[in-house]
């Protein structure tokens, strides 16, 4: 497509969960600013599960750091500076960079991808469900061919209690994607 | 519009100013080398005040990672891979990534963007006036609807001694982008 | 061209050596997880020097960082998320994110570029030849007018012997490009 011509180009959604299930050893939370409370200079590189949007199928894992920029006592919360991966097994990957904020949603830019995402560009609206463990990510896409069936689902709608099916947690073949990222 | 064809993609400049008022403990440099000068190894997590390149409107902050690759005796500086973002309040954030070198100017490449910055891509040109506390951009856009006119302005030539505006740096509401980051 | 139009978008090649010749002090593993093994929270910053694929020319380098994400016994190798660029003297630059496999090739996201590169998208395939010491690479690259005839060449087939010729390890000129980065 064009990127600003008369005719604009066709966005396709991609929802996913990111969940933090505690197995990975993720995050690790590196207080270089050898602050008491979070602070700049601190880094959080991370690996979290990544599950369909209807939470039936075991798609990948995110992979990558967060860089802390600002802590807002008056938020609870923090600014990080996020830059990171998303895997999809045999589909290949999309990167992206932003603003991570622990109090808000918020738009990162998808910068790049491999694979059936080769070319990609567009955006990714983060959603936080549960704090610091349970994410729910809209894609814009731009620029790719047609996502293929198996990457296509209704999503669940993001709330606290939303679980991945047990088959997906457990990766059965029928409820993940052709080797999925592990 | 397209990359490649016959009919050149359109480019719009967007001039902007990083200022570093030394009010947000920034940067944070973490001698992770454990040498006495720097050296690769070193890495600094940096966010800095964003003004327009008129130096008449807070536009929001910078915020993101150097990484020390090089230290120059000879340059008397240092080559950093600089990857970060420019945050723009409301109208969303510009990523970027390249080569930051104290002694030189340098182009980094554009990677993507959201809000009104979705789909971007090109490059900036990066102007050191005040190491380390005042840098000049030009950005040269691609891939994205006309900018809207309050982005728009005629930008003051970086010199040392170019000062934003009271108004700006009070972050008046007639001085700064809708929402501004902070 | 258009991403996703009719008319597939033009894939040009460029095939690149990345070889580190242990003068430069990289790479800089930082054992921030105070763990053993390698394990999340290891960060390497890294820098090697980069040849023609025909390995008669010296380009410039590589610089940015690797975040380890995951240690795999079984595989007896590691798996990192990397960040990254790739710099070609005055032809400028192009930045690259995506899953580094000490045990198997990734294929990389092409985020963007500055100089001939200006606009660039895509991916690139990296394989490993001695680790940690040699690497090929092929990108394929989009968005970019044709590649000048100095950045065309027939590459040698990667394997563990292959070397730079004398006269571009020493970086003569009419073994370099114009101003190749150092």
């Amino acid at each position: 497509q064009n990127h600003d011509s008369a005719t604009p180009a066709k966005v396709q959604e991609l929802t996913v969960y990111e969940i933090n299930e505690r197995d990975r050893s993720s995050p690790a939370y590196l207080r270089l600013s050898q602050k008491e409370v979070n602070h700049l200079g601190d880094l959080v590189p991370f690996s979290n599960k990544l599950y369909s949007g209807d939470l039936q199928k075991r798609l990948g894992i995110t992979a990558g750091i967060c860089v802390l920029i600002q802590h807002l006592p008056e938020k609870k919360g923090d600014r990080y500076e996020a830059i990171y991966s998303f895997y999809f097994g045999d589909y290949g990957h999309i990167s992206v960079q932003g603003a991570y904020l622990t109090y808000q949603d918020s738009y990162l830019a998808v910068t790049g991808g491999s694979g059936i995402f080769e070319g990609v560009y567009g955006q990714v609206k983060l959603q936080q469900i549960v704090f610091p463990f349970k994410l729910f990510y809209t894609f814009y896409l731009k620029g790719i061919p047609d996502l293929p069936a198996e990457l296509k689902w209704k999503h669940v709608e993001p709330s606290p209690t939303v679980e991945p099916s047990p088959a997906a947690k457990a990766a059965e073949s029928h409820a993940a994607v052709p080797n999925f990222t592990n």
